[in-house]
């Protein structure tokens, strides 16, 4: 298969060293492939360096925080807000995050997997050039360069920090401006506050989380002006300007804001396509310039596959990893038809609480079902620490079934607890289940898990 | 159907007010029957008074004493063993508690049941005798009195304490010996180290919960001696004597224990029949004294039905809850077929960590498929709240498989979320999955769940 002008021969050529990308050429190698993945970075891309992992050790921080203010409610003899080093954290956050990298080096070693650290460009359909000229002759080639944050097209844009720049923090700031209303706006807002900053978030659309249940995401939105979170929906914004030290945002009409010490953009996501030289060697973009792929990952090349992020496509660590694994199945595992199931996918978004779906929400089940079909159940009932501290803190969560034998299409669920209870009824769900189904298993008493199988 | 001799009618007389009592009585009331319901003491039995509720509550204080350690170790400006207010919190927990007995008092005013606070004796087959003379005749008769802990059979036995003892310490004890290796005993073991006594416990038994996956079991042993608690197997008691204030236990080779504040006996429970008249009205009790009753809850006489703790049979409360309902929806709602399942029914310890099950153990599935059609996977992991503080606390998650299918026949969870997580899967398993319907549903990551979809 070698040509002239190519240094090295590989079965497979991965771009991105990300969930994706390593799952798929461990899965390769796996199958006997020779593989190459390049990767310009630290290994694991944006959920172990700035997405996934570094977000959940916040939330394990602004987590505890909130422990030690229901412990100082309910007799222990800690102050209710202490103090944070933040620092102190953030060196623990990045030894742990260094453990992984280290591993990932070990399992790519062991693996036979020729890992160059560098970016890949196509120089053509088959051959992949790295920054110090060495090309790669590819029989199959893996895009998985993932995504990063999308830039504000506003003047005064570049003054506010990405979610990226969210994780170099090593100290609290004090007044923040969190521009967006999506997953991460939420996700760091809620840490944020928790962790002692003073949040305004600012949104465009009406509502948070735009992908939610309307029913749990009007109570995350109370929940979140409860712990302190100033929400402004329908916001317009027109530009960001210094005032000083700090930063204020001027709206469409005009108005200033208040003055942050930082302002946060998460206002969504850009795959990772340009530089490439995809579309010279023949591979689809769309509009958003995602690359292209069939339901088997298969880019508009035949011996050319894309996963995760850079697809566009419920873009989430696990799927990006399974998708790989499928792929590589497929190409190298001699298994024809393998490809991942994008239904009945589980998502949690690490807010405070945490909140949890797999499956239709009730408004996507009444569009598709009609709306006689449709029958939600909820229960809105307050965990026995908060109740005992009786803090107002409540749960919510909702089921939605469809016909008369009450086929379960959605599950909801806003409330400590959600992000561990959901797994196994998004296994559940998957497996085809009735409202009966739920009723018949006995419930484990007492914990907020126990509600879904108690609802009526 | 008034008899001479008779004060009241009744369709319904239920004996004992915990929760299978009231779940049979709300359910027959639902079905238009006339109820009353005998409890001479507080509503809600064990579950709600001196089980189920008051030990989620202490556990739930253990646990945030964790955290706190945790926190400590994680830059919050906490104390790693800060002063707790016991009183204090038992306070709470009985403001709690009292809460319940309202509600479930409200709920049976609604329901127009009839509460008498008093004994019931069975002067004949259909006539229950109240401790005032007061006769009720009963079209049919719920038994459902519960049990209480067994008492130690030895000398000086009744120098320990009970759980139901435990529940009124309203001071931390400092030396602990607790008496049994089952999940009453880990519980308040557990506990107790995490708020701060030094506890020994003494096992008959050569492991602890003899009812537990091996594997699991052993790793609990491993993190209560990392805990600190003492743990002594195979250990004969024979006497509790005094020692000045404190107490000793002798065991049969005469060897004397330390001194401790309390002795704690949780060695099993025992079924509440005696002086209910039971045997003389012709109802059949097992040599452990538990009511005998078929799969739909009849007790030896067609007219008598008999749920819960009684009935020796799975004593859990959802169980309870779940036989009772099913018995009076086939003795007043027509369900000539009603009956609960026994099979697959989850159960979790309130360990540290938690400790939660359903299905086969290995060892059983071994026992009742042959070794070579078992295949069991585990994973033991660190959670990443321990992984950031660098401790060494583990998780150990493990599946019991068989055939060739890969059929789930068994779930085993003993660490951080167990509590929580488990609900699903049990749903789950009941369904009838396979290690492929685990591997085909999409990982939420990063949490302690996502393992069992992950497990190879």
């Amino acid at each position: 298969m070698s040509t002239a002008g190519a240094d090295l021969d590989f079965d497979l050529v991965v771009l991105g060293g990300g969930s994706g990308g390593l799952a798929g050429a461990f899965r390769a190698a796996q199958h006997g492939a020779r593989v190459a993945l390049l990767e310009p970075g630290e290994l694991g891309g944006t959920c172990v360096n700035v997405g996934c992992v570094p977000k959940k050790a916040m939330w394990i921080a602004s987590e505890l925080a909130d422990r030690i203010a229901l412990a100082s409610r309910l007799g222990f003899d800690v102050p209710p807000s202490p103090g944070f080093d933040w620092a102190g954290f953030i060196a623990d956050r990045q030894r742990y995050i260094h453990g992984i990298h280290g591993s990932y080096r070990k399992r790519l070693d062991e693996a036979g997997i020729v890992l160059m650290p560098s970016r890949g460009r196509l120089d053509d359909a088959h051959t992949v050039a790295c920054e110090d000229g060495t090309r790669l002759r590819a029989g199959h080639i893996l895009l998985a360069t993932g995504a990063r944050p999308r830039a504000l097209g506003i003047p005064g844009g570049e003054l506010a920090w990405s979610s990226d720049d969210f994780f170099d923090l090593c100290d609290p700031p004090g007044r923040v401006a969190m521009i967006g209303g999506g997953y991460i706006a939420v996700e760091l807002a809620g840490v944020l506050q928790a962790l002692g900053s003073r949040v305004d978030l600012f949104a465009r659309s009406e509502r948070l989380l735009s992908h939610a249940d309307d029913e749990l995401a009007v109570q995350l939105a109370e929940n979140y002006r409860q712990q302190g979170v100033h929400l402004a929906f329908g916001y317009r914004l027109a530009a960001i300007e210094r005032d000083g030290e700090r930063l204020r945002l001027h709206d469409q009409a005009g108005a200033h804001s208040d003055a942050y010490d930082v302002v946060i953009s998460a206002v969504g996501r850009q795959a990772n396509t340009a530089g490439l030289g995809l579309e010279d060697a023949g591979i689809e973009l769309d509009g958003d310039c995602n690359v292209v792929v069939d339901a088997q990952q298969r880019a508009s090349l035949d011996h050319v596959s894309a996963v995760g992020d850079v697809t566009g496509k419920a873009t989430l660590t696990p799927v990006a990893i399974a998708a790989a694994r499928k792929a590589m199945d497929r190409v190298f595992g001699g298994q024809a038809d393998a490809r991942l199931d994008y239904e009945g996918i589980p998502t949690v978004v690490f807010a405070h609480p945490p909140l949890g779906a797999v499956g239709l929400t009730e408004a996507q089940a009444r569009a598709r079902h009609g709306d006689g079909a449709v029958h939600a159940y909820r229960v809105d009932f307050r965990p026995m620490a908060h109740a005992l501290a009786d803090r107002p803190v409540r749960s919510l969560f909702k089921l939605v079934c469809v016909g008369e034998a009450r086929r379960v299409v959605g599950i909801h669920l806003l409330g400590e607890g959600a992000d561990e209870i959901l797994q196994g009824f998004a296994v559940a769900m998957k497996k085809g289940i009735t409202l009966d189904d739920l009723h018949d298993t006995v419930a484990i008493h007492p914990t907020s898990a126990e509600e879904l199988v108690l609802m009526r």
